[in-house]
Formats: structure tokens, C-alpha cells, sequence
């Protein structure tokens, strides 16, 4: 029943599987009818940093944290990276934020009024000051640029504008720095929204040059869509630069990776080995970017983070040569089985051992759950202002 | 190329049409990414009641304005009720709200604790003594209750719960009164909704009594669903309590109704004339539900209820016999025809003159623009707490 | 890591497990751009219920077999009954055809000329004295009633003659027969369809009486439609009377069940399960409903039955009484976990032994490969006429 | 209440304005469940040319026929360019067909096996034989390329194999004719489809030249997407070679385009008119392709053309330098109000007068059906094969 070569021929391919994790995470967030707190989040960049290094404590895989400008403005970033580093991460990706100052609400790079363009790119070019200074390779671009009605923008114009607005901030990137657009279907706009598919963020990263690539967001695509394909099809392209992973099943849910459709994370994951984008030889990121609204948000990254490894241990098991073999003899339904049979292998024991051969704990679920990390900020965290998006 | 009988035959049936407005459509709102504030917004209900009252002097069609607990909770209703008298309005609608206490993260009338559940009945109690004071006909119910992944909840549990919460807010509801139980496809839960769809509530509203019927939301369907043979089918059911008017281009945009897809509202009220649902026989009550993000509220409400009026007037310029005989002469082209004839029919014109014989002005719009109301509540609301949805 | 009980505890609930199959599931299919015909397909009703006979045989989990009128249609019944009694199953639902006849251009139990109803009335009741001959409980009616232009039909005019005409076939349904009505979101109708969504049938099965129940086939929701949820409700109910299993990614694919989303399938069959929907004491029928366009037909029926059974299995597993605690603790991730874990646990092996113990070969799809039987058809049916929708 | 400058200011503007009819438009279609015929279908190309000449006769829009290889193959191409002239039309776009024989079960230029990828090139190739001797500028390819089930078939290596093909017909492509690549979402091939996007078909004809462009088909899309955004960008990007224009509620319905969402529609033609894409200036091709399953094909096709006339007056009337200035103000609902004020301008009667002024009937809907066209070629066509898709 079982074609695939087993976890031990995999095993060394999961050393170094490395998942970014967002610092929002960890603080409050919801729906535009409520943003439920909860004890123990955070008040502080640094807090949210200890406890984006308790996941990876936990799990090994999770070594960076994902920073988002303002809301993880610090004064001091040197002291920021030291910080991480003593906690026992790096800092990653910087994430812009031009949809929260009353100046954006028309929109931002994109935006009509030439001052207001300038301001959004300024802002871009502040958190490549930044990266300089965090070491950071990404700077990671998601635009809520759009509009509500038709007639109330001229979607040429806007575009234009993007393209000279991103090409501005693309001179600044250095060398060894990257930039990454991120797509969006819908949400905050409601009409249209400036960069809402990929192959509009691939016209517009391509004209930029080498160093721009796309940002993948897992929830950011219309009803039905065969993500894998994209996958597939920017990997081919040389312009899938990261991964912003999360899972829904109605529109930008946020949920837990692999939550929703188990099976399509697998079908990603797939396609991304694939084509190449995952192993020391790919340059891809893979992050988080999830709302913990109801559960509590250590655990729920760290649900993630095994998710994505679980999912890409039964990726790794699908025996490509019979693969190979049956599609070209147009086998469908023995296709179809070898892939399932990579999806249905419980590899939950074996990452246990594996886990524990590297010295982690064996369920690191389980063993949050009985640490006392949790009781530990709950106590601790008490007074001052919790951070949500802000 | 016209077969209808003309605007003359039907201008009577405009008269008397009203459309209720929501207090909280002239507070801001928002996305959970960023909520703009605006000049003027009101900071108590007594000054979103003399904004809705502005809306009904410049359109004569908004004579009653929806009140949303705990949102527009007063001391003295009977106060407020003679204060919306004076600005020419009455109060009308009640909405519960059981979404943004803390108690509620888990849902409300179909939660697990029986303690939440008793008070979520309470406040609907409150509101059932809410309407006594008022004068209201109806309660509202929309429910955020839901989960967000699967095994978070027990679905079958939650909706006998749900029937039980009920069944004992339904005991309360007067002679004169109606329970009306609004469904929503998805959020804010995002695995599942208790009441996601037409089928759920009207079973619900069924094992109650007569007295509670069903609330349609324009915006809270899943993507193609046709929308107007649910409204037929509630009017045959004889189940249709009240519409929630909004339009959408992805999910509960909450746009100004008609901006979306104007042929949709028009083949919506269509519906409601041939199923008997419009007139003064009828019990059906309109509502506006939307959320004015970006556009400025007063005329972005005016423009809902004239886009709803002129709608209503196409729709009745339907030459129904004429339609009848093509239908059943399976004549598919003549039958389309007749109904695009009246939706192409341009009744803006004639529905100005039915204004100004009625005293009011042509253009409801320009109208406002030219008053000076807005530049008056800008200089007169300065200081204090815009309201929101708070 | 698992919390759940094992195989051993649930192995004697799957016994008894039955799975109808379609008679045209082994007749050729495609889609209006193609029919691809494949060696060995049946030119009989006869070769149909042999290769049905088949699955059963290698599977022990098909037992009955549904038949289509008129592309069933027989002379003798009882010498029907017999020969696939001799090929070791029995026949089961009968599914009317009220789409295929030129009189049904504009609708069968909705159209507005009374002979085309009378017609597709009659038709029912022929189907039902087929029932009688067959020992066939289940009368299952799916509609391709509907229109394409909006005016084109008179939606509640149909609504009310559909009625009428279920009313005259139910007078017929016999004391221990169920008449079953199916609902579809869209197609071959592109504008409306008379019986969209399981709130429509289940009203006029509720007109009806006790023995008219809803079909819901999982192929037959807009997109993103929880289906278990409508599972719950149904059950609640005490209206879901059966099931076409299929699976799809965009509309009604037909592709084998649990293919697309198996995940889905699992919380589907969980909530069969949690609602008693399923073992001795449930009436619910479980049939496949699919086109294997392109697949090799046999064993794409059993590939399709041990997708249930294995789906089945994971959903017996779960852990109810932990669930139930998690739930009532509000342990989102807690209860979402012991979800994950029956769905995650692999039990082909378990199932294998399973199937061995019963004398059915241990993997099915190999032990059909490596039978005859295919060679043995595609050599014997020579001539004649494939049989595909006729 | 009107911005506008009036109808007379764009009547020239509609001179000219040409849309090209499918010859497969005056056959039978339908779904996978029947093809419904009717009296009066063409039993040969040449009288599907007549019949797309009557509608050009009618209209004055429909000047060249589409044809379909192999539907529409003749022997002697020049006779059937000359039959054509004689009827008034021309002959146009050269549509490849690669999915009705056997060989195509599993693809046709993304074929894993180089034989039936020859044969599919060879196809084309004997397309652009076709195009020379018919003098058509355009070859269109829509593929049915992709799979049914994921594992089915390796993803990247098709997209691979489909740009090695498009490579070798684009190297045959006459100076003075385009390859135009359609793409859709989904079906016949129900996971996954070679072309699924106009991302992917940009990135394939970019990596050709420049006289490869993109075909938007309306109805191919998933559901929620802007295809207004679409049309923009590809005008923007220099790659909008052709429309096929239809309408759908739910999928690729087919239905007459602007019957579903005709404020769609103005929105597609505004974007079109604002970048460029209509006028003498422009090289942009507008077709028809839509199936009249239900309704009389000659009128649905004089609809159709009627429908895209109408919308393009409409959009032609948009006051653009007052739209400019109120998206410049960011007045939201002042750029919405100019926007929909040109979509609810009646234009029926100046059309119809514009109409008489080139000799064309006032109404030519009501003109076919007074004249005995439908008569004569019902009682003519007697006898022989009604084409379909065939």
C-alpha cells in the first residue's frame, strides 16, 4: 500500500527547514466587531520577541522574527537585534505599513496626491534604514491601496503611479537586499485593490529588476484558486520570493496554516520542493501570518510551525520517479494514489523521534502545555497597554 | 422598443415607501485595519438621529431610524423617542447586540455556558423593555456566534442550544412585536456561522411562533447566490420579516446598496412586488445596514435610500402581463426583455418631479451638497468622542 | 500524541458499512466538450450491475446498486432483481430523468404547461411502479428545473407548481418508501434553479410528509458552503435522507469523493456520525454520485468507496468524551487537536487487516489490477454501443 | 442631474464599431446533460455564415464571422471567402480545436507525449494555412489542457511543454498576424488547467513576442474577480489582443453577454475606452462566445451585439474630465455619481435613431422578428445534420 521510501530517507532534509514568524502574532487581534484580549500578551517588542523565541525554543524552527514598521519602532535597533539574538533569534523580514495614518485612507505609493506618494515611499525607504541596521534581506511590501466604488479611482492611473513609486524604493534596496510585493484579492478596499493578483505583482516586480520578487499570502486569492499552480508558475519564473502562510476558508481568515485544507498546504508544499524552493539552495522565505482572534497565540504558532513541518515531511515522501511514471503513462488514479499515499503517511512519530534525537521535546505541544512559560508572562504581564496592531 | 405603461402609472405607489435608517450608519466605521474618522461625525444618538432626520428631509423616505444596543442605550427613551419626534423621525427597529463583550468570545446564545446564555437572553429582554419604551415593532437579532476551527465547537449542541435562547426571548415578545433572526454566511467566525444561512433561520423562526421571521442581509451569501429566490421563497414560506440592504462585490462589503450590481437590486425588488412584500398591505420592513468607510455619511446615505426609491420604480414599471404571456409562451428573449426594458428605463427624471410635487427637492443629492448642514455639524461637533461602533 | 482509542474499538461499527453505487458511474461521462469512451465499458444494464457486482466483490462495502429511468429501463424487473442477485447485489434507489426528453426544455414538475408536469409527474409514477417491482425504498428526484435569463421564468409561479406536482407524485410513495428530493446550486440552469439549496427542499419536503426527505449530493453548495453544518441541520431535522458523494474543487466536478478535500470529507462524516446518521439505527442512504471523465471507471468506484470507509474510520476515532471536555473549556486548540489527530492517524493498515479477516483482499485497488477482470471486458465487450447519459 | 454632454458628442464615435460573431454561435449547444435543437439550425458553414450576415444586416455591428477548426473546415477556403463577401461579412479569427479527439484526453500542447504535442502544433499549424488563405489576422488558441485529480499530472512540466509548443506555432505566425492565448479558470479540466489565468497567458505570450497577445474571455474568471482590473492592466502592459465576450452568474455560463451584470459590462467597455483599447487606433478584436441553449440564436446573437453597443454608448458618455477632477478631490461619491449617471442614461432612443440615420432598422430585434427570415430558413432547413459542436 505504501510506495514512498520512508522518513529516515527524508529525515536530513528537515534540518534547516527554517519558518519566520510574525511579531503581530503574538499581540491581540480580530475582526472589525472585536479585538478579544488575553493575559500574558504582550506590551513590548521585546516581549513579543521572547516569545517568538519560545516557539522556536520549542520547535527548532523558527530562528527569525518578522518585523512590522511603526508598530515595532524601537530607537535603538542594534540593541533590538542583541536582544533577539540573547533570546536566541535573529530579526527577518521588515514589513511597511502605509493603511494606518489618516493620510492613507485614499491609499498610499498609489495614491493621486503626489505628497502623500512621497510619504509612503519615505516610510519604505525608513524601514530599508532599518534593514540596514537589523541585517534583515527583506523588505516585504503589502499595499492596501484600492477603492471602494467604481468611479472613485482611475485604476490606469493608479497603477502607473504604483510602478514609479516602488521604483523609487527599489533604487534604494541594497545589494544583497530584496524587495517583495504582496498580492491581495480583496480587503481593506472593497471595489478594487492595486495589486490584487499575481500576475499583477509579477508585471510590476519584473519591471523592477532581479532583486523584486512576490509575496505569496495563502489567503489572498479568490474563492477556488489553484494556489499550488502559482506556486508552480512563479517558481518556474524565478519570482516567488516568500511565503506568507496562513488558512481560510471565506476570504483573508488568518487562520492556522493547514487548518482549514490540510491537503492544499500539501499540495503547496508539493509543488514548492518541486520547483526548487525549498532547501539550502532555494533563496524562498516562508513565514507566518495569522490571527490567533480566539485561541492563544504561543501554542497557535507553534501548532503552525509543526504544521507546515509535518506537511512538509509527507511532501518530501511522495515517491517522484513512480510519480514521474504513472503521469506519463497516464495513469491517473495511480498518479493521484501515490500522492496520497505521501499525504496519508502519519509521520507524527517519526518527527517525535526526530525532534528528540535534537534534542527537542518530543511534542512540543505538550510540552508548552506543562512548562510554565505561560503562567510565567501572565503573572508577569500585567499593567500597561497590550499590544494589537498598533 | 418601450412596452411598460409609464412612470403616471406607478408614481402612486411610491408614495409611503420608507426605508429605515441605522443609527450607527452615521458614526464611523470600518476594517479591522484602520477605522478613518471624519468631520462632524455624531457623538451622541441624538445627534445620529438629526442626521438621520436630515436624510428624510432632503429624500422624504427615511421616516424612522433603527436603534442598536448597548450602542444607543439612553436613560430616557421616552425622552429620545419626543426628541426624534421634533427632527421629524421615529425610532423603529431594535438590535441586540451580543458580539463585543468580553463574555462573548465564544458566542452568546447558543454558548456552551448557560451563564452567557442567560445574559444574552437578558439584553434581549432589555431590549424587548427597550421597545415597550420605543415603540418598536421589532427586535433584530444578528449573531456573531460561530466557531473558528473545526472541533472548536459542537455545531448540533450550539443549535438546540440556540433554539432554547430562543424560544425563552420569544416568550417575552409582545402582541404587536416581531423576533427577527438575521443569518450571515461567514464573520466574524470563520469555520462556522450558527445561523449561516436562509434555511437555518427560518427553521428556527418556525419552531417559534408567527411572531418571529426572518432578516435578510443582501451581503451575507456565499458568492452566486441568487439572491432574489430567497426573497421569493421567504414570501411564499411567508417568512420574510425585514431586509438588511447593502451591496458587495466580495463578501459583507456593506457598501451603499445598488452600487455593486444595481441589476441585482433591481431583480431584488422585483421580487418583493410580484411576492406582495412591497406596499401598504405589506409587513415587510427596509433597512440600510452599511458601513460608509471612505465616502462621507449623510449622502452616502441619501444616495442608498434615492438608489433603493429608483430601483423601486423601475421594478414596478414592469409590464407583468406582458412578462406573464412571454413566460408562459416560453418566449426567453421577449421575457428577458420586458424586465430589462423597465431596468433600462432611466426614472431619474421623473422621480425628481414626483419630489418637487411633493416639496422636495429635485435632486436630493445637489440639494444637501448645497445646504449648509455639513459645514454647520463640522463646526458644531468639535471636541467630544466620535461615536463608532461603540 | 494520540488520545484516541484505537482501531480495535471502533473496527465492529464498520461493519455493515453500505455504499450505493450509481448504475452510470460505469457508463461512459464527460462534459459538454468531450465524451471520452474507454475499452471494456458497458453496452447493458446488465454489464453495469457486473461491474457494480465487482466493487462489491473487492470491496465488501457496495452492496446495492441505483438505477436511472429511463437509462435503466428493463422489461423485466424481477428478472433484473434476479441477475444482480446472482452477481451478489441488490438494487436500490431509483433516480427519475426528467432533463433529457425535448419536452423538458424549460422545466418538468415546474413548467408552466400543465401537459409537460402531467408528463414528468407520470414519469415519477412509472419510476415508482419500477420501485415496486425492484424492492426499491427510495425515490430519488433530482431537478434540472431552473432558467437562464433573468424574466425568462416566473420563479414563484414554479415554486408553487413544483409543489403541486410533488404533492401528486407523494400520494404515490408507498407505506416503507421515501420520496427524495435533491437540490443543486447551479447547472444545467444558469440563471435560477427550482430547487437551489437544502432550505428549499427541505420546505417542500416539510409540505410533504414524514416519508420526503432531502438528498444532499456534496458537489451541490455555492463555493465555501460548510456542508457538514447543513449535515447537522438535516439530521436535526430529521430530513436528510441520503447522500451523493462526490468531491470538486470549483463547481459539480463529479471527481471521486474525498479527492478535492478530504478534510471535508472527514468532518462531513463526523457530523453523520455525531448526529446518528450513521450504523443500524440511521436511515440515512450513502450513495456516490460521480463521472469518471477520464479515470478508469471500476477502480474509480472502489477507490471511492474506500475513501469513505477510511474517511469513516478517522471519524470514529475521535476521541468524543475529550472533545466534548475541550469544548466546554473553551479549548479552542485542544479541541481542534483531537480533531486533527483521528484525521491525521493512518489506518490503511488497520483497514487492510480488517478487510482480510473478511476474506476481501487486503489492498483492493492492487487486487483488482491484478485481476482479470478488466482484460476480461475490455476483451468480451466488442460492438454494440458504449453506454454513456442514455 | 445629468453631467453628461449628451449623445450627439459620441454618436461618431460608434461608427465603425465592429464585433465578430462565432460561427459555432448558430449551432445547437447546451450542457452535459442535453443539446436541445431547434428548427431553422444551420446544417453547413455556409449557412451559418448566412445567418451571421442576417445579423450583421440587422445591426450594422457584426461585419466578420469567427470560424472554428475543425468545425467549420471546407475544402476550398477562397470560395468560402467569397460566399462570405457576397453576404456582406467577412471572414475572421481562426479558433484551434484540441479537445475532441481521443488523442486530447490528456492535453494537447502540454501533452506529455511529444506525438500528440506534434499533432496539436500541426493543428495550429494547419490554422495559420487556414488564415492565409481566408486572409484572418488572428489565431486563437483556448486549450483544454490540464487534470482532473492532483498528482494527475507534474504541473511545472507542462507549463514547460506548453511554451516549447506555442513557441514553434508562433515562429509560423505570419508579420501581419497575432497568436492570441485564451485562459480559464476552470473546466473541462476540473483541478487544475495549463492556462488557468491571464497572469499565466501574459508571462506565455510575453515569452513569445510581440505578436502574441492575450484572450479575456468575461466568463472565465473566478468568482469575485475584477475584470475591469484585468482589462487595464493588459491594455496597460500592450497585451489585450481579444475579448470573448459572454456573461455567467456561476461559471463559464456562456449566456448572452451583459444579460447577468450589465453594469459589469459598462465598467469592462469604460476601462477599454479609457486605456485605449476602442476606437481605429486600437487592434483590440471584440467577439462574441456564448451558447443559446434555451433561447433563438439569430436574435441572441442581434442581442448580444445590440448589448455591447448600448453599454459602449454609455460608456462613452462618462464625463472623464469631471471624473478626474473628482477622484483628484478624493470626492468619492461625486466620482461614483459621474460614473453611474452614464450607466443609467437611457440610450435606447438615440441609438435608435442613430440607427435610421445609416439606413439600419430603428429596433432590430423587433425588425428580425417581423421579417420572415426565421420562417423561410425554418421551412428551408429541412432535413440534413444540425451542426453543434461538431
Amino acid at each position: 500500500m505504501t510506495s514512498h521510501t520512508g522518513f529516515a530517507a527524508i529525515a536530513a532534509q528537515l534540518d534547516g527547514q527554517a519558518i519566520e514568524l510574525p511579531s503581530w502574532a503574538f499581540g491581540n487581534s480580530g475582526t472589525r466587531f472585536k479585538v478579544f484580549g488575553s493575559a500574558g500578551t504582550p506590551r513590548s517588542v521585546e516581549e513579543k520577541i521572547a516569545d517568538a523565541a519560545t516557539v522556536h525554543r520549542f520547535t527548532g524552527l523558527a530562528p527569525t522574527v518578522a518585523l512590522h514598521i511603526p508598530w515595532d519602532k524601537v530607537d535603538d535597533y542594534a540593541a533590538l537585534r542583541s536582544y533577539a539574538a540573547e533570546q536566541g533569534v535573529a530579526l527577518g523580514t521588515i514589513n511597511s505599513n502605509t493603511f494606518q495614518d489618516d493620510d492613507y485612507k485614499f491609499g498610499s505609493l498609489a495614491h493621486v496626491d503626489p505628497k502623500v506618494r512621497r510619504k509612503a515611499i519615505d516610510h519604505h525607504l525608513e524601514c530599508i534604514d532599518i534593514m540596514d541596521a537589523t541585517g534583515s534581506r527583506d523588505l516585504k511590501s503589502w499595499l492596501a491601496d484600492g477603492s471602494n466604488y467604481p468611479g472613485q479611482a482611475d485604476l490606469r492611473g493608479r497603477q502607473d503611479r504604483l510602478a514609479e513609486s516602488l521604483s523609487t524604493i527599489y533604487d534604494r534596496i541594497g545589494e544583497e537586499q530584496r524587495l517583495v510585493l504582496e498580492y491581495k484579492f480583496f480587503e481593506p478596499a472593497f471595489y478594487h485593490t492595486d495589486v490584487p493578483d499575481w500576475g499583477t505583482s509579477y508585471a510590476q516586480v519584473t519591471a523592477l529588476g532581479e532583486r523584486a520578487t512576490v509575496c505569496l499570502d495563502t489567503g489572498h486569492h479568490a474563492p477556488g484558486t489553484n494556489i499550488e499552480f502559482i506556486v508552480m508558475q512563479l517558481l518556474r519564473l524565478g519570482k516567488l520570493g516568500s511565503f506568507d502562510f496562513n488558512s481560510r476558508f471565506y476570504a483573508d481568515d488568518d487562520l492556522i496554516v493547514g487548518s482549514a485544507d490540510p491537503f492544499q498546504l500539501f499540495r503547496i508544499l508539493f509543488e514548492v520542493i518541486r520547483g526548487g524552493g525549498f532547501g539550502p539552495d532555494s533563496d524562498v522565505a516562508f513565514m507566518l501570518d495569522q490571527c490567533h482572534n480566539v485561541e492563544n497565540k504561543i501554542p497557535g504558532q507553534i501548532r503552525s510551525v509543526l504544521n507546515v513541518q509535518e506537511m512538509t515531511a509527507r511532501a518530501l515522501l511522495v515517491d517522484r520517479v513512480a510519480l514521474d511514471a504513472a503521469q506519463t503513462d497516464g495513469d491517473v488514479l495511480g498518479a493521484h494514489g501515490i500522492l496520497m499515499d505521501a499525504f496519508y503517511t502519519d509521520v507524527r512519530g517519526d518527527l517525535a523521534a526526530w525532534r528528540e534525537e535534537r534534542g527537542l521535546p518530543a511534542d512540543p505541544m505538550r510540552a508548552y502545555a506543562e512548562s510554565d512559560y505561560q503562567s510565567q508572562i501572565e503573572a508577569a504581564r500585567v499593567g500597561g497597554t497590550q499590544l494589537s496592531w498598533n
